[in-house]
């Protein structure tokens, strides 16, 4: 077949015109192509638009299904390089969020609508070591200092690109994560892939937090998006270009779920401080209460331990620091061993202030540390949103 | 924490009280916890009884989410523990598949209702050599010969047990892999752990028969369950403690996405004898159309060439044979590389006499050979489904 053009270069854009999705801004809806299809309705689906102040995703709940695909470039790849990945990324992202095929996509038919597909891209700290960019580095946008619990793995660690994928269908995932990997081809190529899935929909079919694998609600303690807090915490202001932006922090973390099921139900909540059966603070009734750090027991102990993880990664142990984060369970099978963990991902509008004073406290003193090893970790900038006029990355690479 | 009696000894049933579903058979309903929930509605779930004359997600459409483990017998295992084991199971299927923990369950909140969870068991060849079984394997039950195209790894193949767990939702997945994988400790090993995925519901909300990642629809040529045809082709009659159950193929098939992706489009539906977008047969206009296997063009040339899949694999090639087969897309990665394919599955009555033939057929001269490897195989007896009153394989080994 050497010598002949590729499907791909005789295919080119056909498949392209196939379906027709109103894509206006704000979540749209397939009017045309599906007139009988409530958004709301059989597949849980909808499209989120991908334009924005923002990118899109990182407000939204967690994804049914996700990947994480770090890249490096290629050597040679400058400013002007990068930029031109960006173009592409960025139509490939108005395509496929939209349930159209990328263009030159060679398999237009996993092109699917209603899946709630958003794509999120970033870059990592050595991008800003390019010529032409080692000014617009964003504050405290550097690899994590390696913690005393910490046995991370090369192969789960650092990466100049991150792209992070989700939607409720993993057919949609695989085929976009394909296309826009293949479009990276000559500018960058993987140096980790990383799947998980949440389900963040009880069984009334309403929104929940959502669990980990060691049965707990996870993520309770956010602050919520839409309100001055969440702007507060997860969106940049500086420099410049990355306003609207925000940094992306990416942990693997293995839990052991042998040593953790041998605790009794009470130890587990106490190594928390929060109950399992509904997140709730262990001085409270409802997951979202506020928690209570000073009340104490008829013994005198406080409910919520000095150890306990809800204390140690509660704001006001942090200076008021918050955070954004989300989780995505994964597992990793080697023969017939099976590796449980979470994907942790945190958001913040600046690493060092927000999530490294965090991070450091928990590492000296959680008590969930005994359960729980991070083999995996990486950051990234991730750029404000686009409109329809321009593309993912211009404020920096335009 | 030696020398203490483990959370599960403590905890014991506790867990199983939480929830309340009411289990009637057929399809069955949550309507005392979550009286404003549609079984239709916005999580596509419901629950699925665990209790019929068949194994009930043998005839039901893929789930979206499913794992398969393999396990091999541990030394001294013989057909009474093997029995104690199956009633382990299958409490642990009645507790899961109505959204309750199973017993002694160490994580009960991730026992979730409304997911269309579904667990398939069945018995490898081995099993048919322990005392007091020899005289009742089905037949025909042998692992396959190897095909001229395989390049079987031991790492996906074989085993004396299969699960086959399946749902909406990949928590429930994981979390009932992992309770059913604990409680066969004292009996059984994991050996392999094979995860997949599936989308059979299309843009519109609507099922449809699900794509693979070349992008193929595939499995259009199934019997429809519930017609004379499929209970022919899939339920097997004798020996005796067999009758309503079906025996169960796995292919682990490694797509070569890239140089597939080489050919032009029309080169793709040559091969495979269907239209990618539709997958309607070269001669027909719709997905379900009966193949004209005789009709040419103008130039005297086979429409669905002699060397097509969908030619070769007909039932009117194969004596009329027939086998009902689903695909569960996969994709595994190795650092930043990703392979990807299909974990192929045929039900048939007898794997000798309907999916041998076709095996031979397919490996001798089908087209897709260039672009596919299968790299696992393994072959099982699924014994029929269980009443109330009954447990899995009771027939066998009650």
């Amino acid at each position: 077949m050497t010598g002949r053009p590729s499907r791909r270069q005789l295919f080119g854009y056909a498949g392209a015109a196939a379906a027709g999705a109103a894509v206006t801004g704000g979540v749209v809806s397939l009017t045309e192509g599906a007139p009988s299809h409530s958004l709301e309705g059989d597949t849980g689906g909808r499209e989120i638009s991908p334009y924005g102040v923002h990118q899109p995703a990182v407000a939204a709940a967690s994804p049914k299904h996700a990947e994480l695909v770090a890249l490096n470039l290629l050597d040679g790849v400058d400013k002007a390089a990068l930029g031109r990945l960006m173009r592409l990324w960025t139509s490939d992202i108005v395509a496929l969020t939209s349930g159209r095929p990328a263009p030159g996509d060679t398999a237009p038919e996993l092109a699917l609508g209603n899946v709630s597909l958003t794509v999120t891209a970033g870059f990592g700290p050595r991008v800003f070591a390019l010529p032409g960019l080692t000014a617009r580095r964003p504050r405290g946008l550097d690899e994590l200092p390696v913690m005393s619990h910490d046995r991370l793995q090369t192969a789960w660690s650092g990466g100049d690109l991150v792209l992070l994928i989700g939607a409720e269908d993993p057919v949609s995932v695989v085929h976009t994560v394909r296309r826009m990997v293949a479009d990276a081809a000559p500018f960058a190529r993987p140096v980790w892939r990383q799947t998980g899935f949440w389900n963040g929909t009880g069984s009334d079919g309403k929104p929940v937090t959502g669990r980990n694998l060691f049965g707990q609600v996870d993520g309770s303690g956010n602050p919520a998006p839409g309100t001055p807090e969440f702007e507060q915490t997860v969106w940049s202001a500086e420099p410049d270009w990355f306003a609207g932006g925000t940094t992306l922090v990416v942990r693997r973390i293995k839990l052991d779920l042998d040593t953790w099921d041998e605790l009794t139900r009470s130890e587990q909540e106490r190594a928390v401080g929060r109950k399992l059966s509904t997140g709730a603070p262990l001085t409270g009734t409802a997951e979202h209460d506020e928690l209570d750090l000073e009340r104490r027991d008829a013994d005198g102990r406080l409910v919520i331990a000095e150890n306990a993880h809800a204390r140690l990664s509660h704001h006001s142990s942090n200076d008021g620091r918050r955070i954004f984060r989300k989780g995505l369970n994964y597992v990793h099978d080697t023969g017939g061993s099976r590796e449980s963990g979470l994907i942790f991902l945190s958001y913040q509008a600046d690493i060092a202030g927000q999530f490294l004073p965090l991070l450091a406290r928990l590492d000296a003193a959680d008590a969930l540390n005994e359960w729980t090893t991070t083999i995996g970790s990486a950051v990234f900038a991730l750029p404000p949103g686009f409109q329809p006029t321009g593309w993912l990355g211009q404020e920096l690479l335009g």
